[in-house]
């Protein structure tokens, strides 16, 4: 066990503030990592506040980290101590099932271990995040950052890009595809990054006008303002393939009537109960309407690999540790472009 | 134009009572046939009752047709006086879309053309459908009848047969999948007979222990009941692919918790709204809520070919034209085994 200082809540009501706890000891397959910047998630401020009714206290938050090796186990081969490395949004899976089998260890039929707020697949004590000065974690969930990825940028991917990749990937974005992008915040702003570089004919759908130069600069063919009736009824029937970044409960048949045939519309941000929807919706065109968490950890170094190659770097506002309070107070009311991410040089400075 | 003498209704409250209509004469590219058979589809009973709001009285129903070619427009190569045709839920459509060029004439973008209550392409009056003696269709829109197929046993293969031949085959059901169908009726039991005869591992999913072994019977090799909460948790996470064919609206929530990864669940009974669902049922798992709409010419001519080659046959209850009414009223209830077929000689024989 070694001491490590980051910043965590103690209770639901709490704000975030400096603390210090226990990180396990070195596994022979383990990787200790100095965390050099932590992306700040949604799901962060979620957890904190006990949203989903299964917060572990302390709760460090953090699941976006890149840093750099400082030691390894005495199994692990394929990492070494000054390497550039990334964690996502999971630490540990069975690694024996069908879903960690064909590379999707985050729908681990046995459970993922989520980087914070999880038990430990050992047994004692949960998981803590990247808010924090070093990480241990189990090998193959340490992901490799590409030579000419800055590593500021590739907090982000971990999670918001990874959330956007997959269904891209799966649901086959590329020259030739109308791909939508719904609601441009941090989930959507890589989506419509990624799309566009993908190849696809993409489209920014949001309920702002003001977005439109900043959907257009993030890559965006078209903008299309979900509140304008008529224009939403131009474009039905006309895309292949919708992700719904929406982090709300919300009506999906506006959206649903967007696609054509075989068209499928993805949900990845709202955790919640979905308004009745006709079948007929459904029906029509062969419309699907599917869900996507994440990605799984070969997935996520693909998206690294495609980020570095390409160049497509998430939009970030770098704070100091000391800030993160009002961080996740802007992040709530959705002032952020778009993606915040924690020097974590400034926790040492502190 | 010629008279034709059939069953229709006149109103919404009326009961199917003889009537004589106008046929059009035969266009260049015109098949006319002589109904030897015609399956009984519950869309009949709930267009005759204006369910939909959209019925042209009189109405004639009857969307699963079988018979012999009487006559060919000078045009059409494909079928000659004497050949076993059929004709199932549409008579026509653009064929210049690109769902009608990719093969889903029923998604046409400009509206297929229904083969009864549809206004009729070429602009006066409406199409009537199989409860008469003869037909005229455009040569594109019908089908041959397999040497080997019994004509009788073809005719439920037009609707009940293509709906799940549908999206069995475009999700793939054959050997080393799991597929469950939910709800055994005209539907359902093709459902089980044709996912068996593809290979999958069928399961009957149904509320009624009754069926249990009719289910067998058919070529399910499991029963599940869906009202047995300790069946319906132990079979989580299990499927690959469910067809949902419940004719009403129902939660869709229990049935989602039993597909498996990336498994989806396609939607073709229920025109009808959707319970809220949570979308966290969709995340996990990788899951998609899917529908489908009947099938393409090309696949319906697939679907005919591959029962005549492995003895694919519904199960049907003849009946003279004269029981129609008793036989609505039995569909209704879901007393009958499990489609009715009208045999057209007793119309004559009247």
């Amino acid at each position: 066990m070694s001491q490590c200082f980051g910043y965590g809540v103690t209770s639901a009501d709490a704000p975030l503030t400096p603390m210090t706890f226990e990180r396990r000891a070195l596994n022979e397959d383990d990787v200790a990592i100095a965390i050099a910047y932590c992306g700040v998630c949604h799901s962060d401020a979620h957890q904190a506040h006990n949203d989903w009714h299964n917060t572990n206290y302390p709760l460090v938050p953090g699941h976006e980290i890149v840093g750099h090796v400082t030691a390894v186990g005495s199994a692990v081969t394929a990492f070494a101590v000054g390497d550039a490395v990334a964690v996502g949004c999971l630490v540990d899976s069975c690694l024996r099932c069908a879903a960690c089998e064909g590379g999707e260890e985050q729908l681990c039929e046995k459970g993922p271990t989520g980087t914070y707020n999880a038990r430990e697949r050992n047994g004692d004590g949960f998981t803590r995040g990247g808010y924090a000065e070093h990480i241990v974690v189990r090998d193959r969930f340490v992901l490799k950052v590409p030579d000419g990825l800055d590593l500021r940028y590739a907090a982000p991917l971990l999670c918001a890009g990874i959330t956007m990749w997959s269904p891209l990937r799966r649901f086959h974005a590329g020259p030739g595809k109308r791909v939508g992008i719904v609601g441009l915040g941090g989930l959507g702003h890589m989506g419509v990054k990624l799309a566009a570089a993908l190849g696809a004919e993409v489209t920014m759908i949001t309920t702002s006008p003001s977005k439109a130069a900043d959907a257009r600069a993030l890559g965006a063919d078209h903008v299309l303002l979900s509140n304008d009736r008529d224009a939403m009824k131009a474009s039905r029937n006309r895309f292949d393939l919708l992700i719904d970044t929406i982090p709300n409960a919300h009506d999906v048949a506006p959206y649903l009537n967007l696609l054509g045939r075989n068209g499928v519309m993805v949900m990845v941000g709202a955790i919640d109960f979905i308004p009745p929807v006709h079948a007929g919706l459904l029906l029509q065109n062969h419309r699907s309407l599917a869900g996507s968490a994440i990605g799984g950890i070969a997935a996520t170094q693909g998206l690294l690999e495609f980020c570095a190659e390409h160049q497509v770097l998430p939009q970030c506002e770098l704070i100091p540790m000391q800030e993160i309070n009002t961080a996740w107070e802007r992040m709530q009311r959705n002032d952020i472009k778009y993606r915040f991410v924690i020097d974590m040089a400034s926790l040492k400075a502190a």
